[in-house]
């Protein structure tokens, strides 16, 4: 189990490549983003549970933990080295390498996530880009700028099933700006 | 929920205090630790419900994702710092704040981390001796030195209830030096 | 006296909480504001002895110089984290543990900083408040965002015995913006 | 023109993935160590020159100037990250995008220094190798650790068909260690 | 020659002093600048040499690599303090040191550079204003501020002799603003 | 009095070169080094009165705050730069600048100290280089390599006058390493 600690380390090393390449300075790790995701899944999760929304926090928050654990192996591949490389498919393949075949049940909650296909996997991704544009309106508040596009996610937030739950949070977001 | 979420993000910039003041250059962050710390409550918990131990691997999971986040307001305050300030006092009184009243429940979650109460609050600060001291040894791997100190957490962990499960995983961070 | 100089050579690293948290990259070590609040001392020390003002240049030098030593032990707590925590009751503590029983006599200086009750102390607590307005104002020249609340401390600086012989340099301070 | 000027400026941000995953803080970025290459091969070229070897050192320039562009889209891939991801295909297609159709000809000179397939792509391949090789040593002399394996680009450079030449520099290398 | 890589591999270690001193944070690295001048000297070259101008594309990729190695000596002087030293006349013996005497041929070079005496002088002349400027375009749109005066040198570009060759490109950069 | 203090804050902006060529990640700055130079000569200048030694503790300070100050305008110029650059020349002229006319004064307690001719500006000498050795002894002690030759300046310290009052200072820092 200390090889699998050690490859979550390297998430603490790896800087959002989103960020750097705008030029925001000394940009948050893979890590950091990781914990926020699992912070909003937490209480988005509890609060759906709340209002009798069919979710399992718990395997939520697994999903939210390891949701970018690949990234270990293949690094934050910006979006557009994505015309180049298929990374949905590197990061299956590598996310099978870290958890080995012993763990194979977490990988099933990995593309849970990747492919949006349970309750719990759309959470995820719902916090992942919640938390994305969060982190862009914190970097814009202490001056950053040209990270318009990241804004571009409220879509994403807007069209999905978790909105109608969360149309304050969202809204509330979007007026931040 | 939005300012929660602003909350729990001032972690990230929040550099761990024990490395900072002993040179090490750029440390990690108090959301990189948060974020490992979760990572190994994740496996470890799941270890111990494999064989048998009584644990709620998600109340493990809440308590490691908000063991830390009374620092956004009092920040990580060094061990030296405790001398002078009662820490365990501001930090509850910081959850109290942070949380809001309508979440109390969480603040139990908090309690049991900090009293060590529940084999839940207990897990966490397994994991969070056993991050720490991973991360100790990172550091010296890549050049850091004056780090001996933090390996004195290793005698907690040989201490802990949970040594008899994971004697093989603490054995071996161990051998790593 | 090495322990004494390897104590304040801790400056150095700590951040000013206040900057970091509002999101400035690499912000200034408290060494740094410490260089210029004992710069700025000087020059108006000098000139308030020039226009016949009593005021014991060397004393306010020294009280410059050693006005945020007690951060050595117990960081640069922010403004928030005093909602939770008896600063000067600790930087008090600490200040005494620092500077051992044989020099006491720095205690004393360290107090009349802190209380304001002599023109030294309050010559470095005015040239402490104009330090960090100028410093907001260099950070907002980069390009910095959202330090509105530091240039409240102008309302300090006006409202100061020492308004009536820097009005000039106050009043620029202020137009810089 | 201009597009292309502003691709080759994000090889300046992006961190060389090496060095960062093994702790280096603030490790160099691609755009140094692409400065550095080139740097060599002007040497290194002219030297051969002089020596009657049949060697292009204009040709040879503009390999190393363009050796590592296409990292401005698809990013300095880790090795371990090779075994997910076809770096050779991503990198030129990605070539190919970058430079545009207008300048295939400077896609065959990337294919030169791919393949080692001219005198030139081997020769800056051989500077490539040494330029890291160096900067491993200049990292360990400030006291970085956990760079072993960097040197194993040694035999590279002692198979290479200008070990001949440069004996006494790739030997003068080793020694440093 | 090995003396000589390392000493160029100094130029990675030195801010560009004209973009700390304006509080960019982490801003390049002279090395960083110089892979760029080399990049866009290879680009801008091979153009003037395709529309049937004199220009030796080597001679003009070795200046541009070799134009700022002085500065591995006296490092990358502000334009302040030039008032205070002869800079010319440093880098000019500077170079003459690092590139020992057998290589005399390289200072005549760098002379061609800074006196702008021959067509590959003044085109990586030309280059380096270049970058600069694109450099201050890019240090703006991630948000910093206070640069405006590194936009002057577009004067230098439009008086320069190759202005009719690249009046698109410096005409472009121009309306990035 | 505003661009005088302006001006002191670029020494927060400046690193210690000496530190930054031998591959210290995120060295000090000028003003932290300074910071810590009217530290100590705060306390070796109050002991040297207390023995009875001539000594004017408040001169010293004020020598000590300014006896950088011409890195503002001239950076912090490593030792090598030297051969270049005739630094004590442009240091005072540079100094003469920032002052102004009407701060003659000041001018001189920078030549004392330059020139070691008084006892305080010799005092400064000594705390200058006992900080600096003493921040080779930190940097070391946290995992830098290749400080050796900082340590050189022991000999300065036991050549000094001031070493029969602080024998045991200087040897206790010797026996550090």
């Amino acid at each position: 189990m200390l090889d699998l600690f050690i490859e979550a380390g390297k998430l603490k090393k790896l800087p959002r490549m989103g960020w750097l390449l705008r030029g925001v300075a000394n940009p948050e790790s893979v890590a950091e983003h990781t914990f926020r995701v699992a912070f909003i899944t937490l209480f988005l999760g509890e609060e759906l549970r709340r209002r009798g929304a069919e979710i399992n926090v718990e395997k939520a928050l697994k999903i939210a933990i390891l949701h970018d654990l690949a990234e270990a192996r293949i690094t934050d591949l910006p979006l557009e080295a994505q015309n180049y490389v298929d990374k949905k498919k590197a990061e299956r393949k590598a996310m099978v390498d870290i958890l080995g075949a012993e763990r194979v049940g977490y990988f099933t909650l990995f593309q849970e996530y990747e492919e949006e296909k349970s309750p719990e996997g759309k959470l995820v991704k719902f916090a992942d880009k919640l938390e994305m544009i969060l982190q862009a309106w914190e970097y814009e508040k202490s001056g950053a700028k040209g990270l318009e596009e990241f804004w571009e996610a409220l879509d994403y937030l807007k069209k999905s099933e978790f909105y109608t739950y969360f149309k304050e949070l969202v809204d509330g977001l979007e007026k931040l700006r």
